[in-house]
C-alpha cells in the first residue's frame, strides 16, 4: 500500500521513543517541585530536546525514505511539492 | 533565604509549562498511532521542542537573575564558578 | 549529466549569499575592533548564523532535488546509502 | 574603566577566531566554485556555523562576567535591564 504514511515501519521504534521523553518531562516536574538545583534541570531540558530531536530524524528519515522518494520515482510536480514540504519541515527543525 | 534555588519564584509558571510539554508529547503519540501524515507529526515535534526551549531560557533567566547574581554580589572565586557553570548550560542549550 | 554535483543548478546563489556571509563575518571584526556593545555584536552574530543556515538549506533542497532522487529513481542499495548521507548531514544540521 | 565593553579582555581571541570563520566561509565559496560534493560542503558549513556559536558563547561569557556582573553588584532597575538584555540575546542563539 503506497499510500500509507512512511513511519510506519518504525512506528513502534518512534511510539517508543517518544514514550521515554514523556517520562523525561515528567522527571522535569518532579524536579522543580522537589526544587532540584537549576542547572541540573537544565542538563534534563536539554537531554530532553535531544531526545526530541531524534524522534524527528527518525520521522524524516521514513519520510524521506518513503514519500518523498515514491513521488520522485512518479516524478512530476508531485515530485517537486514533497521535496518543497520536506525542505520547509527541514528548515523548522534547524531553527527550532 | 538566599540559598533557596533561584527558579522558586516563577515555579508555577514552569510546571505550568513543562505540563503543556507532557501534553504535547502525548498528543504526538496519539498522531503517530493514528498514522498523522508525517509532515504533520514534524510539525508538533517542533512546536514541543520550542516549547521545552522555552522552559529552558524561564529557568535560566532566574538562575542568572538569583544565583549568578547573588554570587556576582559576594564575589570571589565562588562567583566565577557560578559563571562558568552557567556559561556551560547556556552552551549546552545552544548546541541542543 | 547526472553525476554533476546537485547544487551547480543555484551555483550562483549559493556564491552570492557565501559572499554576503563573509561581508558579516568581516563587519563582526570591525565591530569587536571598534569596542561595539557585546549585545550588538551577538545579535549580529546571530544574523550570521541564520545566514550560514539558509546556505545549508539551500546546498539540501538541491541536493535532495538532484543526487538523492536520481538514487531514489535508480533504487538498489544505492538509494539507501544516498539517504543516510543526507539524513546524517540533516542531523549535523540540526544539533549544529 | 568600568564602561569598557566586556569583550575587551578577550578580544584578540574573539578576533582571531572571527578570522578563522572568515577562512571557512572563504573556503566554502571555493568549494562550491570547485563543484564539491554537497555532503562534504554541508559538512563544513555545520563547522563554521559551530564556529560562529563558539564566538558567541565567549562574546557572552564575558558579558556576562563584566556588563552583567557590573550591574547585579550596583542593584537597581539597570540590573534587571542588564539581565533582560542578555536572556533576549541567549534567547536568540538558542533558536539560530
Amino acid at each position: 500500500m503506497d499510500h500509507a504514511p512512511g513511519y510506519t515501519t518504525d512506528k513502534a521504534a518512534v511510539l517508543s521513543r517518544l514514550k521515554r521523553v514523556e517520562g523525561q518531562v515528567r522527571g522535569l516536574q518532579r524536579m522543580v517541585s522537589d526544587d532540584t538545583y537549576c542547572i541540573d534541570v537544565l542538563t534534563q531540558v536539554s537531554a530532553a530536546t535531544r531526545a526530541l530531536e531524534s524522534v524527528a530524524l527518525l520521522l524524516l528519515e521514513d519520510h524521506l525514505a518513503h514519500c518523498v522518494a515514491d513521488a520522485a520515482r512518479r516524478g512530476g510536480p508531485e515530485a517537486d511539492a514533497k521535496l518543497q514540504e520536506a525542505i520547509a519541515a527541514i528548515s523548522r527543525l534547524v531553527k527550532s
